[in-house]
């Protein structure tokens, strides 16, 4: 098949520093968009992967699926799609298209889906390589439109760390009558205050430091509670109806299944691995509780997402940097020395 | 307050067998139907409270609360009952009336419920005390009607064993298109079976015996699978809509999450106390699957349950005892050797 290379920025070892290489995107098919990358956000699945954190991963990788950029060409069987309109690509480029979670806008959840980067480009047989790059080309129906009003830098991370929080938002109803509680204030956590605020929810954060208190109030947090505060605590015993845990590593949830209402979720979407301390369940039985998980979100419900942030003018609070900057960000990452997302300005891939 | 004295067979202390004993209930009030009990369920509860298993019991004990008995009198303010009535009186019999639970028919999940032993007679500022006694004097709230249709000895483990299974496989919306399985198979389980069969879902039993198979399939199990065989096991992955797990015990609840389909929930009804193993949580997000408590069920549920056992003709599978026979039959229990719950004929404490 035919391929075309591009410049990307990606690394050849889990121990090599990220820098420019060349790749080969496939020719625009039938159905393809082939999109020039204007900006791409900093995920820290991007530091994970190409560091083999989870053992999977295949080299070179070229991290990246938080994505905005403009159509530059598209195939003859594209309907949604013309050069010059603003698109975006989220975590997922590719599915099986025909199972029950595919036929039920959940794509996410398809036994088969393919990753933005370290997936398998069927046409190809060659892995997938992310948005540090010049350009990308994917199917349209995992290209997402991005309303014109919003800043194309601060969308980026709504592909990811937007629909992340978003979706188990929606999938637990969350609305004005709803008290959400949101664990951590990272690039998911400032999303998820911002997102369940304008669903019109009572929304708290807890946090461990009293340093977030402010930061939380002016993202639109009604509430912050101090979690190693034992009186706060008590204070918000059965309060919930829904809270997203955005934390990354590995932690004690249990405290938190008290401060659920009757019925309500606590929904992992940071912690992937054992549950340590162990989970309780008496708490749980004696309030009909859940401990969910819930994985980024199906591309119809990023759609909604994208229309929803550009009808409420809701974008990421992100830093732009150049990508020859990428290796300091993940640094800067791990000592969550962000606020709260980085965006890398591919242009800066041109110079 | 005026009492009556009854005869009842119950416990003063952790270590002792249970004997015949006198015990004060109050005298009808306005809202209260004074019960003759004809029939007592004994639940694994009984045992653990008895014994003092969870540190909270208050002695004497008086355990029994799947109640099965005829209406002797009625206050003057009780409009559902008359003497002479067939009635059935469950795990509760009080709760504050007036807090969110409460006023949805969720009476269980409400901080201030009376359990029908080892609660707190309001009334009479005593411990309640349960079935296995002569008669019990209940709020009429809390009194349930019972199917004339149905064997009255068998009906008493729907009160406990029935509604505990009952409450999960509604709340999570089982019926006819719904793939349910049920771990283990005791005075729970068996319920659990009978009542997703007769709401039309397809059920599965996981079982680590192979002797089970023929009993769970005369239940109204589809299938059983054998939880130790990794063939059986890898062939229901993504299988289920619910799991309903009775076991009583620590388990290892990790295997059961990948046979879970997307959106799928493991509701945990027996186990009480740490999930050991631990809980891994990328099975979960990997698939939106949550994992669930729920304690028996609400007065009305108890009501919809008995009504629906009434129109499908079920009761429990049980083994009728006198009262003189309950310290073997917590023997036997302990052993798992009843098929599959003893209900004490309460005639035999007159004799």
């Amino acid at each position: 098949m035919d391929t075309t290379s591009i410049k990307a920025f990606g690394t050849e070892a889990a121990d090599a520093a990220l820098g420019e290489m060349g790749i080969q995107r496939r020719k625009v098919t039938d159905k393809d968009v082939e999109i020039d990358i204007l900006y791409c956000g900093v995920c820290h699945s991007d530091l994970h992967f190409a560091r083999n954190d989870w053992g999977f991963s295949v080299y070179p990788v070229v991290p990246g699926h938080e994505i905005v950029g403009k159509v530059k060409s598209v195939g003859e069987g594209v309907n949604k799609y013309k050069a010059g309109d603003i698109v975006a690509v989220g975590c997922l480029v590719d599915s099986c298209r025909s199972c029950s979670n595919c036929n039920n806008d959940l794509e996410q959840y398809c036994p088969e889906w393919v990753g933005t980067y370290g997936g398998h480009d069927k046409h190809l047989d060659l892995p997938t390589y992310g948005g540090y790059s010049e350009s990308i080309v994917v199917d349209e129906h995992f290209v997402l439109s991005v309303p014109e009003n919003l800043d194309l830098a601060g969308v980026a991370p709504v592909l990811c760390a937007g629909i992340t929080t978003w979706s188990p938002l929606r999938h637990w109803n969350v609305g004005k009558d709803s008290k959400v509680a949101v664990v951590g204030l990272g690039g998911l956590g400032h999303m998820a205050i911002k997102l369940a605020d304008a669903l019109g929810a009572h929304v708290t954060l807890f946090s461990r430091s009293k340093n977030k208190i402010q930061d939380a109030k002016d993202l639109g947090a009604d509430a912050v509670v101090i979690s190693t505060n034992e009186d706060e605590m008590a204070a918000v015993q059965g309060q919930f109806d829904v809270i997203i845990d955005t934390v990354p590593y590995v932690h004690d949830v249990n405290p938190y299944i008290g401060t659920l209402n009757t019925n309500g979720t606590l929904v992992l979407v940071g912690y992937l691995g054992p549950l340590d301390p162990m989970l309780n369940t008496v708490p749980m039985i004696m309030g009909r509780k859940k401990v969910a998980g819930s994985l980024i979100g199906g591309i119809a419900e990023t759609q909604e997402l994208l229309d929803f942030c550009g009808k409420h003018n809701i974008t990421s609070n992100i830093e732009v940097i150049n990508i020859q900057d990428i290796n300091t960000a993940y640094e800067r990452m791990l000592k969550s020395d962000v606020h709260y997302r980085f965006v890398i300005d591919m242009a800066s891939l041109k110079s």
